[in-house]
Parts: structure tokens; C-alpha cells; sequence
């Protein structure tokens, strides 16, 4: 998906939810068990009832590879399931040398075919370009995270000053632009992503954070706003468990137009 | 396996190689392409010819999850198939946020289990420690790698001019211990080995980058040596890809039993 196609979404939608696919099978209404793909059937049931209030869904890979070969087929499922219009995300971490690198883009853009994976950054520039060769494909790279452990490394400061996130911020755009290159940066550290806006402000930004983590959307919009919105707010529990009873799917339908309500309010008063 | 059990497969085949099998479709010999299962095929086949040469095995992960649900099946045999007295590294590079590196985890050490999991720094404490809640199971992190890339941000300078590389050296310490927690030191930075042994003297490294990569042996145990060796040296391309031809496995042990031999002079020479 190009990014004109991602913002004219927005504008339709009325949104910029990502809707995070953590599926956990300890964590799903019961009856689901007894189908012969639960993750699948899941995972359908809330495509089907979210997909009106969001732009984007985000299956989570670790959530999935635990179970073998039968998680990567329930991954492909859902993947091939979610409707063309809406951008997937394969939230990976992936990242290793030039030539190893290049095998992930193929597991994740040409096997999976996501429009999208994750990458982390710590081995630089050669763990990441590969995943650029593909056309109309994305790095989403980590940039400011939203969990504690973000305070052991991403804040350390050079001698200019400079934090790492910034460093890799600044450092990433010599490697892709805002049409195949969005960052990680989480809404638990709302000043954080107004610094981050300052760095790079016409790339996307995926927010996690949001709902259990504690971020606030009305914090991630007021600092992480750009001309063309530039946020795809991720939840994941908070809409896919919003009840692990049989009115999972309509409960997960009422938490995600919830926020698609908010994200409409927001989008109205930036004119957008 | 315990780190005295490694310590002790050391010394009993006078070697502290690493075999990579970072299994290619397009490099492996053409005749094992009319198998059913061609990357457990060859992989099976250099287990064979290598095992009494080398103590660990490291497939790829990249090179296996392209391919679907297919490839995992023939990681999964390729572990099964691997003797129980060789230490097994998934090369997955994996971390995320704790409940999520819980589940990378279980894919690796319960699912597929391995002895040890490569695993990113950037997302600091709790990305990691998840991987150490499984007992005899090891955590190998990216400390100092071998690419280009490496450079982008390792080095990273702050104010009482320590470099990123050094500060997870130093913080993880506080995470695992040298029973448990090893590091990724690449073999194409040889001075670079001996500042990080500097503060890490006890644990063991695995170092990649000898050979294809231009590292040399030597430095790397000039560097990197204590008193336990300390050292898993890795090669891959050099061995498995020895000879593309019918001989493949006979010239995958004679570039294995080379490696062995110097190692095996400098295990005397250390009157290991």
C-alpha cells in the first residue's frame, strides 16, 4: 500500500486505528477451541467486526510462531483475510546482516505479503535496506519505545547532546523516506514523540501504548500530529479482549468504534 | 546444556567451532532438490559429516521461516536431528516488549528446544530477562557485531565516553549471568573482542565473521580467550557451501576439520 493510499483511507474511515492481533489462545472465548483453527477463527470473527473503525491491523508474529507450522498458517490465513484496503503491519523485530536481512523481506513481504514489518535497529544501516527493495513495502523501525526497558539504552546521550533514539531517527532517513519508512514510538512517553515529530515530521509514526499501557490518544494527536494525521494508534487487548465471552466479536466491535469516535473528533479539529 | 557440560564437549573434541547452517535452496547441491524435505536433507547430511568436528550448531532462522510453515518444520527436524552433547543456537535475533519475548521464548526453547536464542538489546531489561526464565536455556545478545552497519550505532559515544556496545555489555550483567548469558562479538573487529573481555571476563562469546567475512582465527583467540575458552567461533558459507557438488558433505568435514585442527593447536597452546 503507498502512503496516498494509507492517508485517503484515513480520511474515509474517519480513523488511524490499528487494531494490534495478539491472539493467545489461553486468552479467547472457550468454544473457539474446539474449531480446527482458533487462531483463525479469532482472529476472522474480529476482522469482521472491527474493520469498519480501522485503517490498519497488526498481528503480532511471536503470538504466532510459539505454536510452529500451524501458527504460520494461521498467520497467512489472517493475513491473506484482511481486506486490501486496510494496512498490515507483521510486528516482527526483525533485524540481522545484509544477507539474512533480505530473507526476512521475503518472509514477511513476499510470503506473508504484508505491507509492512517492524525492524529493530541496533545492527544499522545493512540490517535494514533490504526490506526497502521491495516496492510499496514498509520498515517500521523501533525508534522510542513504549516499555520500560526503553530507559536502558534508547536515552543514552553522546557527546553532542544527542539521545540514541534521535541518533537512529536521524541516521534512518539517509535509508528510506516517508513513503516506505515509518518508526515505532510509544505513546507512554507523550513528550518523547513531540521530540521525535521535531526529527522526522513527515514520516508515519505506529503508536502503541495506548489503553492498557496507560498513553493517552489525546496526548499522542496533540504531539504527534502532522499534515497528513502521520499516526496509526495501535490497540490490542483492550479491543480484542474486551470480553472473552461469546460477545467477543461485538464487544471488540463496540471498544474499536470507541476510539474510531475519538480518532473522528481529533481528525475534525485538525480540518483534516 | 550447562555451561560446564559445553566447557567439557570443548575439551573433548578439541574445538570450539560452530557450524552455521544457513541453508539456501539456491546453494545447496541440485540433486537434493528432488527430496522431499531438501533443507532437512542437507542439513542432515553436514550434521553428519561435521559433528565430531564442531560443539554447536546455529541454523539461520531467516533462512528457514521463508518458506513458510514448510521451513519450520525443517528447523524443527534439523534441531531433533542435532546430538544431544552439541549446543544448539537459534540465530532468531528476537526481543520485544516482556509479554511478547515471553512467547519468542516458548517458540524457541519450549517449541523448538534450542539451547540458546540470539537476541537484540535495544528494548533493554525486560525484553530480555522473559528468555531467562527457562532453565539450562542461554540468551546470546548482540553486543559488537561483524557488518558494516555495526558502526551506525554501537559505537555511539556518551559523556563518560562509553560506547552503546559497552553499556549493554555492563547493564546486561545485571539481567543473566556468565551460566546463562552470552554475547555476539564479531570476529571482523579483533580489538574489539579484547575491550569487550574486558568487561565481561568470564562470559562466553559467540563470534561470528571468521572466513567469508575476513575475521582471522587467531586474533579472534589472541583477542577474545579465558579460562574456560570462552569461545564459540562460527563459520558457515565456509563449510556448508565447501563444495556445491555430490561431495558436498565429504568437503563440508575436510573445511570443518581444518578449522578444528587450529583450534585444537590452540587449546594446547592455552594447555587447555
Amino acid at each position: 500500500m503507498t502512503r496516498a493510499e494509507l492517508i485517503e483511507q484515513i480520511r474515509i474511515k474517519r480513523s488511524f486505528l490499528c487494531v494490534g492481533l495478539d491472539t493467545d489462545l489461553t486468552k479467547i472465548p472457550p468454544h473457539l477451541l474446539e474449531t480446527e483453527d482458533p487462531i483463525f477463527e479469532f482472529n476472522k470473527a474480529i476482522i469482521d467486526a472491527t474493520k469498519d473503525y480501522c485503517v490498519a491491523y497488526k498481528p503480532n508474529v511471536a503470538f504466532y510462531e510459539c505454536h510452529g507450522p500451524k501458527g504460520w498458517e494461521s498467520l497467512k490465513k489472517t493475513l491473506d483475510y484482511i481486506p486490501s484496503t486496510i494496512f498490515t503491519i507483521a510486528d516482527a523485530k526483525r533485524g540481522d546482516i545484509g544477507n539474512t536481512s533480505r530473507y526476512y523481506a521475503d518472509t514477511f513481504f513476499k510470503y506473508l505479503d504484508a505491507d509492512s514489518v517492524t525492524v529493530a535497529p541496533y545492527m544499522g544501516e545493512d540490517s535494514v535496506t533490504p526490506f526497502h527493495e521491495y516496492e510499496n513495502k514498509w520498515v517500521i523501525l523501533l525508534a522510542l519505545t513504549s516499555n520500560r526497558g526503553a530507559l536502558d539504552f534508547q536515552f543514552l546521550t553522546d557527546i553532542h547532546n544527542e539521545e540514541l533514539y534521535k541518533k537512529v531517527l536521524r541516521k534512518s532517513q539517509e535509508w528510506g523516506s516517508p513513503e516506505n519508512l515509518m518508526y515505532v514510538v510509544g505513546a507512554t512517553r507523550a513528550e518523547g514523540i513531540g521530540e521525535v515529530r521535531k526529527i522526522v515530521p513527515d514520516h508515519f509514526f505506529l503508536v502503541p501504548g495506548v489503553g492498557v499501557q496507560g498513553g493517552s490518544l489525546s496526548d499522542v494527536a496533540n504531539y504527534g500530529w502532522n499534515q497528513d494525521c502521520g499516526l496509526l494508534v495501535n490497540s490490542s487487548r483492550g479491543i480484542i479482549y474486551a470480553s472473552q465471552k461469546e460477545d467477543f466479536a461485538e464487544k471488540a466491535a463496540a471498544a474499536a468504534q470507541t476510539l474510531q469516535l475519538e480518532m473522528s473528533n481529533i481528525l475534525d479539529q485538525k480540518n483534516f
